[in-house]
């Protein structure tokens, strides 16, 4: 037996979630909230169980979650997305990247991704007979080359991956990458990935450029976003995704075979819950608190924050501290130390250490000062 | 843009159901139940939703949901199953041949389908630059003469995709089937997806035989089931598969990169809720009074009812009514008698038009008789 993905291994979320549990750490390494659900959404699934919305729901979702997030958009974006036509509900964000993928990539496609990224988008792209082209980004700027990228596209281009607020890296790209972007691609036929999950958890007033907002970008985009972060729900998995409807129609080709449909009463649920636009508009504030709680704490730590422009991770630079490579001293963190993070390194796909671990604090504020109680032991 | 499924459409099923809806039909097309579903499990959801279990499942899915599964396995087919290695919680059945399917399947590669067939197998291979080689099944035996399977056999023969229960010819494999499978593959690399989602709707005291009770097929296979079906969820979107070590571990390569992992709650409140036997031995009496009932009515129509041997779906012959083509008839049969159903030539890919329509018989006795009143009068 041929392995179709022979250097894919279990997800560095997986096993670090893993090794934290074994060992009794406080798990910042997987990215998930461990506060509790709010009681209004969960008495809302547990009413449309109870009314008997429990079968297939249409397969591109429910209409009234399409109204509301194509709502949203309008409020946040300032753009007039088609709920019939270009808005389709999925299992989670990451089944909607890869969906949008398997849309798109046939042997031979080139993919271009900025790395460090989230691990999904190689092997599903590979899946598919597809190659990476990584676009390799640094710490602490993690800065984009605009030029660098130009000269790596090429005639078998299929699809650039765009992820904003970017995991792990935290940075989020302002309207000049947009810009730059559309310079490189306007007069190609390449299409756009963009990954938004985080799209909610923006610090210091900075904005969200979505990629909405630029329509010669849109129009040949996949846009994607997840319920799990906007209420905080990772285990439901939902997502979503928007596209115009000429890839919207390819997507829902490949998505009803796929998965079908998602699941029906929490799309009902979540769709009257999100009527309330502080369900979204509130978010910021509410990891803002966590965030600048995390940064202020380790000041009293040897370990060194970088700044933190979104999402719901920090990077740390331990280079005072060891001078173990990435996994290694995750791993130390981890068994010795009962704090669970994950090592920068497992972001890209060719060796980086850079002495930087990724530590998750959507957690509740006993979990995040005594994670902190630790650390600054160390 | 060139499409990668050119030829794909809105799957029949969505087509119909939404036929149905518009013409305020009686759905008998779309495969779901439509009588409530247990209150006792609805409980169970709302109480693993409060207890804060909405974070991401472990990729692999649950372990006590595994472990329950492989106590059914073992009383259903005398089987061990591994819990840790050889069974995987899926987002649905379809996810589950969609991602077995992205598992093994090659650009070239063939696999040896029975049609008619369930509609996500073929665009799924064709998705991965498979060719689908049809052994076409007809009316009323639907007997597969396996020299003829033997011939469609060739270097590049990947996969053979079972079904069974089969949906929609309703037939059940037989011992015999099981063995000429095996004869023919013994000596071959052949991988078998078996798709066994109705497994516990079987009529008439007949056996299901399940894929996994044939150690030398089983060593080479996947077996999909699903808990729309177990426990009358369709929109709950949770199935399951059972595979060989080697097999499961690159399935699950593939299912954390799709959907990562399955909806969490509803994982535990299943679990929990199929601990009692009777939830799955009880389904076969359950569905044998609906059958029955349908059957004995359509004795005072003009269609025919073909033999039922499992899954909840009857095939009615119109022949004596109408010459028109299977689409048309179902349209009319929506739209001007207000029952909708499904063509059965939807199930296969080249024309085949046999004057045969699927009905789904997974309702209400209410429903089922005022669709009984509706067809009686045609
Ligand atoms: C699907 S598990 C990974 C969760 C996540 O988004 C992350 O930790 O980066
Ligand atoms: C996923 S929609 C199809 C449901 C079904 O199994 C059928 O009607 O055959």
């Amino acid at each position: 037996f041929v392995s179709k993905l022979p250097k894919t291994e279990v997800s560095i979320f997986s096993r670090m979630s893993a090794l934290a549990q074994e060992h009794e750490a406080i798990n910042l390494s997987q990215g998930f909230p461990n506060y509790p659900t709010s009681d209004k959404l969960i008495a809302l699934v547990d009413h449309y169980m109870r009314k008997g919305c429990n079968q297939y729901a249409p397969m591109p979702g429910i209409l009234p979650l399409r109204e509301v997030l194509a709502e949203k958009m309008n409020i946040l974006y300032q753009v007039d997305v088609d709920v019939e036509k270009e808005i389709t509900i999925t299992s989670g964000g990451t089944q909607a990247i890869f969906t949008a993928i398997a849309t798109l990539i046939r042997p031979g496609d080139e993919v271009i991704v900025f790395e460090p990224a989230y691990d999904s988008y190689r092997p599903s792209v590979e899946l598919f007979g597809g190659k990476v082209v990584p676009v390799t980004l640094k710490s602490p700027q993690f800065a984009i080359d605009w030029k660098e990228v130009g000269k790596l596209i090429s005639p078998c281009t299929k699809l650039i991956i765009v992820n904003n607020p970017t995991n792990p890296s935290t940075k989020i790209w302002k309207k000049a990458d947009f810009e730059a972007l559309e310079k490189l691609v306007w007069d190609t036929p390449i299409t756009i990935l963009s990954d938004e999950v985080y799209e909610h958890i923006v610090y210091d007033n900075q904005p969200h450029w979505s990629l909405l907002q630029f329509p010669a970008l849109w129009a040949r985009s996949f846009v994607v976003a997840s319920f799990g972060k906007l209420v905080h729900t990772t285990g439901w998995k939902l997502g979503y995704v928007a596209a115009p409807a000429y890839l919207t129609a390819e997507f829902r080709k490949v998505h009803q075979f796929n998965v079908f449909s998602a699941n029906t009463p929490m799309q009902f649920a979540i769709a009257d819950y999100i009527q309330d636009k502080d369900s979204y508009l509130g978010l910021r504030a509410f990891f803002q608190e966590k965030r600048d709680l995390l940064v202020e704490g380790l000041k009293a730590s040897r370990f060194q924050s970088l700044p933190c422009e979104g999402t719901y991770f920090l990077l740390m630079d331990y280079t005072p501290i060891s001078d173990l490579p990435e996994l290694a001293y995750a791993t130390q963190l981890t068994t010795q130390f009962k704090v669970a993070t994950v090592p920068v390194s497992a972001f890209y796909a060719s060796p980086c250490d850079q002495s930087l671990l990724r530590i998750c604090f959507a957690k509740d504020k006993d979990t995040l000062n005594r994670a902190l109680d630790l650390l600054i032991k160390i």
